[in-house]
């Protein structure tokens, strides 16, 4: 998903808001315990870089840590709190310019691909300013339960933030690969070089099948309206590819066979001279290091590969007779699935955590985001929510990829097997990857 | 469909082409008949051309006539005469180079802008090479029936050349276009200025439908498997968009207006400075005239609205409360309503030919192709054909979108329901309007 | 010299061109004679080119043969016919926005990078234009001498007309370069191979030295006034730089040895793949082939080597132990020792015409372009003429580099030893090599 | 001169760096008192920027602060510290390919556009980078009169550090105004607003001069040899345009009149939407205001007009009637005028510090850098100095235009009536001006 896209949802204003806020419970003090945690964890998430290490931008697709901190308080301020704060004082009226990611609606913004020029606000007014957003979201709270609409807007700010913790992770990791010093993000040790469990084939009888989201938690409105699909039979592997198997790919000339490729990839490949996954290192040997939030790291083949282009996933697919799961496949696979749906660890430092070695059945979600051969479209009977969240999800129904499963670095509880993330195809800084299908 | 996407098509080699190709009745005589109709035909749209005017490539998802006129040559001496004809003598070995288009299988080529370059071979000698391959066609026709597999792939080089002769006509009044004396393409009365036929909803169930190509005749593989879709019940319009009707748009503030648009196509009305579709021309008394294969003319309102973006058409779809139908729904409509597949007419010079004013139910093909909400993705167990021609079509399923229905200047004969034509979403020198569609 | 800037020099409205038509003889008849040969010699340059191939447009920096003709006739029918032909009729009053290269004060323009798509007017109506204009001045002449200021706005035109003669050649030999049937602008037997003659270093005392134009013949304003300069001593080389010699750097790593070259060369170099001169192709065997107006040769290496950028030229000056000759050392040099200026042979096909093996002392002009290490700066006292003609040379003083010496294709008397041409420092295609020069 | 072009001037290994040399005086304890005041004046500069502002890049042809004082540091090890210190140790290894402006001698380097992205090493890093590389200088020194080599390098490294001074005051105020919040670098009461002197013109004899450096104080390699150039008469300008006549200029329409223009600087107006110089703001009332480094203030027409490129002086020049000096008729003009060299007032925030209201001559130095009508040619005899600093100065010299007489932002004591500064003719962030020529 684009990182703006990533950034806001609905924000509940209207019926249809106000249907799918109705249908689940809203209960104030869990509520609130939530926001102080979500808050709190992008605080943590940030707390060994400088202020100058969250001030850079390393391309026009990325955004600076004190960005992502201060546009996710911006979002409660311009969703919650200007809207149902009785003489709401914002904490820098000029905040609205610097923050607003893609928001037509609410008023012209700063360019995109400048915001690593914003060295003003300093950080400790970023910090100031997040202390603000919080405090006036307690007095709201403590106010009594919230209205419902609020109390749903509140939830939609939540998850926005839980994708931007993501994205502080994918972005800083590009800032950091730029510079030659080869900086990690946190220290820890690489896990063992191991081998990846057996890939086998799970088969899916296919037929009618219900997707998409309905029911009473959380979900973003692309996720429906839930509907049913018709699905031949299919197979889809036990895990994602391993970065030994993709290893076998270039070792095999993926890269230099223009007949494993979409036309677009083919041109990719050409122009970029890719030749491995974003963030593979030649070393010497042979073989490749990956540079990870830990600094670089001997590849570790039984990993799941990641870092990979839409076009770089089909590439392999193609080559290893296989195809990408459609949207569908995935989903409703994983919903039989069910019980192994997500991996238990805390959040790793980048895909070496997402153990594929252990032979029992990978969860569908947790390791990496896994590309899938469904072009990002509207649901059938789908309609962008009313107000300013209208802008969140919808309008980016064009060009891009839906991604499914979420990655080691989602924040825990924010995936779900109706999830749709989406990328334009060349994109390769997310932690994606793939999982392979097959017809039945 | 990305002008080289609409040249080549399967050449039938292995068994899936097989299969498609002994379901049919192969004629030996009507076969050869209809080669000759067809590439007299193509000769025929170049008449009024001179060798300078068949030279010109105006950019680089345009080709010049005359290359055109050789592709199309050289797509049967690559595909047919080299395979099927024992020494079979090229006209040129150098041909290969400069009139492959994209098929990576066949070796390199000379690059796709720099065409317009190609003063050498001169046009008669491509007319030399068009009667050499002709004439080797010819023998291999009349040395008796071909094989199933060479007149199966006869056929692909008859439809191919068909969607290059439609080519021919977008990219020389692109080329027309562009220079300042704003000649025209072939002299013709403009229609006389009227209304179109009121606009009126047509209901479908939706349900289970198939969808897809299937059974005797000549079908590109794109089209298949025939396979079937659930659809909810919808409503589609009676007849394509008029230039009145989108001319209200704009008056309406339609491009000033970025809630109506996706964000990528906002992006495109901002950076284009579009403020019309391609070839309208403010007439300096606040309307339009409008650049056709017969030379400027004066709006004409009934007629359809040619020359847009998927962009614009979406944004048009929303501005009038409506949307897209997808490629399924309009497919299973016009399944429906069969007996109106087709205009009647002969070609036409611009989508002005195409008569929304009648009052009778307009044909769902021949106007103009229709943009779909649907991305040009495979249909479920859809695998490219083998050889040459698994270049066709497979590769370029990624970044664009269905158009469906054929336009004024689809060669009579060529079209079909289950037709997938695509194009990315910015492009506009196709005759491409849009249907409007609704949920039920 | 820009594509354009050697198109249009100055009209002579006004004193200054008054001044300068006043100083010398204008004789009727024969103006009228040259009028003559200098329009017949454009048309037999392109006697062997077809329609097509005068079209075609290979880059924005060179024009289509058929642009050069129209264009240099427009130049008679703006700057003469319209002025002093009562009641002149224009052939097509829409050419001057065609056909006009970049006069400001004449109105808008064609955009020159589309000059490739004027596959209208057709060759034949230019040809027409051509004959018009002819009759026009025939007519104006024989009426009676013509005005002095006529006269000499004639006389700028022929000189003009020149100028597009060696552009018509650079530019029709990059299209065919590109052509991969690489097509030959002529046929000829090359040269046999063969040594240069040995490089002798002449003296030159240096002082004080006027340069500059003044006197009774034709000069275009950007070689005035004439001034002194002060020179230090200096040696300059008895002939251009070879392609052997030039080979011996290339042998030596001159291309990939940064230390040689100017900043902005070696990022060119780098960014572009230089690797040889413009046209040079390995030959498989570790040499080279030349592409010339004769089709792909041997290299010859006792030729003078030629379209060189201004980098490359100084890069060899640098690896010679040498240095380019101010554009005033050259032409100090060239008067001293005068009798020797012009090679007598017509004109050739490729800088192999150019002998360098005789042994005596090479003229200074007629073989390649010499680049100087001077940039292209306005004169003391340098004022552009007034009228249109005000923008034939001065607006482009910036960002350019001065050559001296006119090349092979340079047509006979048009070139002296005052004359400046200029072009921007990475500019290969025209016929651009360098003589050496030292401090003494 | 181009961002780094000002960075590294010659290292003084070689002859003609010790023939400069040993022309000069080098007290040993008058040198280590400057080295401590220049690297002083550095960090002065810098001290009320944070971590963040000093880490940020807003061009490619700009240089975070940071970078700028690691970089200077970078310079005083590789040339004076490595070279002349036994068993010096660097501080660390990699900074090298961080810090290395441009020398191809020394090595690569990291990627100037990406310097932004050097959040790591962290600011108190490059902090202790300075004092390591201040300790070594000061422990080189006090071990004895430093060889007569090592002191010229030192010498070179200083004046080098305070052409980066001016440079990190016209980045950061490049940075800050990209910065919708448009800070101030640092606070100051601006000048009341008042009219500039009146302008007068003192005429100059020309005649044979000499120009250049020579004897017994520091200058650059481009400045040398010291050598005679032949003038005519001229009459020079007392003292800068100001806002206010430039103001006249706009007003008259001065940037919508292609014929006062160069053709590349027409160009630039077009492409780039220039519509008044660099920093300047409409202010809603038909007038400017003007960001300095103080933030937004009202134009003052009594100020010299500061941040044109050389296009727009020229332009204006022409529109006033007259022309841009040669680098040659400035300089011979301030050496007649000498005693009024330069402005007694410390460094100044902006231009508007340049008094030109007293009446009193103007300095010809002080004010802004005043672009000349001389290309950045070398002079002749001109040789890069041997060694690494062989790149400092020579190759650059294309491309480029000279600009003499230092701003109010060049260090005191830094600026020489032969210093050649040099340019790009687009640039317009430098503290760029003019002054007006006429020919007598």
């Amino acid at each position: 998903m684009d990182m703006d896209a990533i950034c806001d949802r609905r924000a509940g204003a209207g019926p249809p808001a106000s249907a799918r806020t109705q249908a689940r419970e809203l209960e104030p003090a869990a509520l609130l315990e939530r926001f102080r945690a979500v808050r709190s964890a992008s605080l943590q998430l940030v707390s060994e870089l400088s202020a100058e290490d969250q001030c850079v931008q390393s391309m026009p697709a990325a955004s600076p840590t004190k960005w992502h901190l201060a546009h996710t308080s911006w979002f409660f301020e311009a969703m919650v709190l200007q809207a149902f704060v009785p003489h709401y004082r914002c904490f820098d009226a000029r905040y609205a310019h610097l923050f607003n990611s893609y928001y037509e609606s609410l008023g012209p913004r700063h360019a995109r691909e400048l915001r690593g020029l914003l060295t003003r606000p300093p950080h400790g007014e970023v910090l100031r300013y997040r202390r603000h957003v919080d405090e006036a979201v307690e007095s709201l709270s403590s106010a009594g339960a919230p209205a419902a609409q609020a109390a749903s807007l509140l939830e939609l700010g939540l998850n926005h933030e839980q994708q931007h913790q993501e994205l502080m992770l994918t972005d800083i990791k590009h800032a950091f690969y730029l510079n030659p010093l080869k900086p990690a993000y946190r220290r820890s040790e690489p896990a063992a070089a191991h081998s990846p469990a057996p890939l086998r084939w799970h088969d899916h009888p296919g037929g009618v099948q219900q997707v998409g989201h309905a029911g009473a938690g959380f979900a973003f409105d692309n996720e429906g309206p839930r509907h049913a699909v018709l699905l031949r039979p299919f197979r889809l592997s036990s895990r994602a590819v391993s970065c030994g198997e993709y290893l076998d790919f270039i070792l095999d000339g993926g890269y230099q066979r223009g007949e494993l490729w979409l036309s677009d990839g083919w041109t990719a490949v050409r122009n970029q001279g890719w030749n491995a996954p974003l963030y593979w290192e030649p070393n010497g040997n042979g073989r490749f290091n990956v540079y990870t939030l830990s600094g670089l790291q001997p590849l570790n083949p039984g990993e799941a590969v990641c870092h990979l282009s839409f076009y770089e996933a089909c590439a392999y697919a193609t080559w290893a007779q296989a195809r990408l799961p459609t949207e569908f496949e995935w989903e409703a696979a994983a919903a039989t699935w069910s019980g192994t749906l997500h991996r238990a660890d805390p959040i790793g430092l980048h895909p070496e955590a997402a153990d594929v070695a252990t032979g029992r059945p990978e969860p569908m979600c947790g390791t990496v985001w896994q590309w899938t051969r469904s072009s990002y479209d509207p649901y059938p009977g789908f309609r962008p929510d009313a107000g300013p969240a209208s802008e969140y999800n919808g309008k980016f129904m064009v060009g891009q990829l839906v991604l499914r499963g979420g990655s080691f670095a989602t924040p825990p509880g924010h995936i779900r097997i109706t999830y749709r993330n989406y990328f334009p195809p060349d994109a390769r800084w997310q932690f994606s990857g793939l999982r392979l299908a097959r017809d039945a």
